[in-house]
């Protein structure tokens, strides 16, 4: 049986730190790309756009035929060709002579500006113009976009809309990104049903598997749930298949401190427990452990002890399994009613805030899901406070900064 | 032809808003639930925790019992059965007994609270105690964290991880939610081609495809994407098709204002065109229309415009599909740069901003994808702004409070 200890959050963390793994790469298609990490640097295949091209649907012309045509003066020049869009002209500009050129094609030889349809009168060959242009109005150079060679993403970026049409325009439809971890999540409780209208006397409701299944997968990571038997032998089997066939295993439930539980108990049976207990709340009864080279997240079975230790303990991780950078932003409001804490325990405490206040959400037991919907804020009390008075100012951290796209 | 007249973005918005049309609803599993919009409110069907129940693994007794029992002050009592997790006991608990309890399990009758087991020694018949406990301590009672008939969720919610518990809890596993718009994407341009190492003369990479997609995506909705040739009859029968197949249509390119273009074009011959043109900037060139009772937004070929004229125009109206409340968070910042803006237009103007300042990315042509990049938020300058000075305290909507989970 592994000897829990309470340990500073801090500690926990240097602890996870200190085993953390890192997803392996792989390589996709950009179309799918959204929200990926991505795994390399790129630099730019082309000049963007990849040649002179016009702006406007209009006609290509030296400007200098222009000048000093306008709604009075009416100037002519001779139309020598058309180029549609994806098509390009052979032949070169002279003076007096316009090209009709639709938007995005190549400027052709001779010209240096594009006058706008709407200000000329056709006949197919014959142009009268009816305003002037200068010289390289209404072209897109080559390159002012992006050059050949110039640096398009760095290494770790989130890929977000604008990165994925700028990667496009640097030629690449696949490109390298960090595997999603594949995470086995195993919920203890022998005494866990599924959700339904009827319960027979002694069962209760599963509802870890909906909020830590769905915190997982807001970290951007996979899922597969599996629901073991409070048996140790069942437990251990979970836990080592698990880690055979996932990059992360998350348990909940049998992780009671101070006497054998049975999470705790098969993970020390076939691998390493590294912490058991963190001086967190709510989350007390965390366990973390290496069976088979696996990360092993141990959590509680309460409810809102799972999901504190999850956003405390579990969410940086898996966000540094892909290389992201976590470093969620925390605002400072005033504590509108006293809160306690004890010195030597990071609190977490449920809070709802608005753009000036903070207030705790009154109901602080480990198992009241509802406090935990009525919230959108932690106030996070540091092991190094004894609790806040009213009035103060304190961290906040909002639900919504804990995304992974922040 | 349509005529086209530049209006403002509050008409233009106007006008989106008299059309706006909204999913129905459809029933889905709850796992499948993250992040979808609920449709109908619900009740919940259970007390939660169902009973009074253990909150810690112990034994059951009679608080009364255990007073004065301490580390130094060893009391005794009989072991008259054990209730694991998920069964209970028939027995009524009286003076002198106990009944090992596992955490989560039904309290027996005749029990007021529990012992940890962690302050006992037994042989499984007695029971040494250690520690003394008062009523009521280490029982979840019945209902505390939900009564049945609790209002759970507000029609409308945005399912996050504690709203999925709480509705398991409350006794369902299916709920209603807002279907996804399922939106085609039809691209016009017939020079563009996908991202290739090589491009043909007249070529450019099409990257409205992957930053439109990908927009359209973050807003929750499904998307399949058509390239369409730039011909009036291959545009209008994607356009038409869409309208049969799919809840919304977007399109790129072929929205000049102040001419034939083909798509407004396509749009006026088999529907109604309500808007072409805004005063908005990157942007003018947008169109809206009704075909087969169906929405058709007309987007710009010009990449960064046709993303200004999504988080302007098209944003708020998929979310309004869904029922999501879209109000995104705009924070006041010093501009560090004068910017320049007509009366009577709106401009979206790429920034970077900080805590404290925002500065405008310099590059700001229609086509510079890479100021979008570079850019993490938008300075709004109203229609009825002429611009802003050098430490002027402006609107800066940060792309990252546009996301439709805040």
């Amino acid at each position: 049986m592994f000897l829990s200890e309470l340990i500073p959050l801090s500690e926990a963390l240097a602890i996870l730190g200190g085993n953390q793994k890192v997803m392996e790469t792989e390589i996709i298609n950009l179309e799918d790309s959204y929200l990926r990490v991505l795994a390399k640097e790129i630099y730019s295949l082309h000049d963007s756009p990849p040649f002179d091209k016009s702006a406007m649907d209009g006609y290509a012309v030296k400007a200098e035929d222009t000048f000093g045509a306008s709604s009075n003066v009416v100037k002519n020049l001779k139309i020598i060709d058309q180029i549609g869009a994806g098509d390009f002209s052979t032949k070169e500009l002279k003076e007096g002579e316009a090209i009709k050129i639709a938007t995005g094609a190549p400027i052709p030889d001779g010209a240096n500006a594009v006058l706008m349809e709407e200000y000329t009168v056709s006949d197919g060959e014959n142009l009268e113009i009816h305003s002037q242009v200068t010289p390289n109005d209404n072209i897109a150079f080559c390159g002012e976009d992006l050059k050949k060679g110039d640096k398009v993403a760095k290494s770790c970026t989130i890929i977000r809309p604008q990165e994925m049409g700028l990667i496009a325009s640097a030629g690449f439809n696949k490109i390298e990104v960090y595997k999603k971890p594949n995470v086995k999540l195993i919920i203890t409780g022998n005494e866990l049903v599924e959700p339904s209208p009827k319960l027979e006397k002694a069962q209760t409701i599963n509802s870890n598997k909906y909020t830590i299944s769905a915190m997982i997968k807001s970290t951007g990571a996979d899922i597969e749930i599996e629901h073991s038997q409070d048996n140790f032998y069942k437990v251990r089997e979970a836990i080592l298949n698990g880690t055979n066939d996932y990059d992360l295993v998350i348990t909940t439930g049998g992780t009671a401190i101070s006497k054998g539980d049975v999470v705790i108990d098969a993970v020390d049976d076939i691998g390493e427990v590294l912490i058991h207990g963190v001086a967190l709340r709510p989350g007390k009864p965390f366990g973390f452990g290496i069976v088979n080279n696996t990360p092993v997240f141990m959590l509680s079975g309460y409810p809102v002890a799972a999901m504190g230790q999850f956003d405390a303990l579990v969410r940086q991780y898996l966000f540094k399994m892909q290389n992201i950078l976590y470093n969620p932003k925390v605002e400072k409001r005033i504590a509108t009613l006293k809160i306690f804490s004890n010195l030597g325990r990071t609190d977490y405490v449920r809070t709802f805030s608005d753009d000036k206040n903070t207030k705790y959400v009154l109901n602080r037991g480990s198992g009241i899901i509802r406090s935990m919907v009525e919230a959108n804020s932690y106030v996070i009390i540091d092991e190094n406070q004894e609790g806040v008075a009213k009035g103060d100012w304190v961290d906040v951290l909002f639900f919504d900064n804990m995304n992974w796209n922040k």
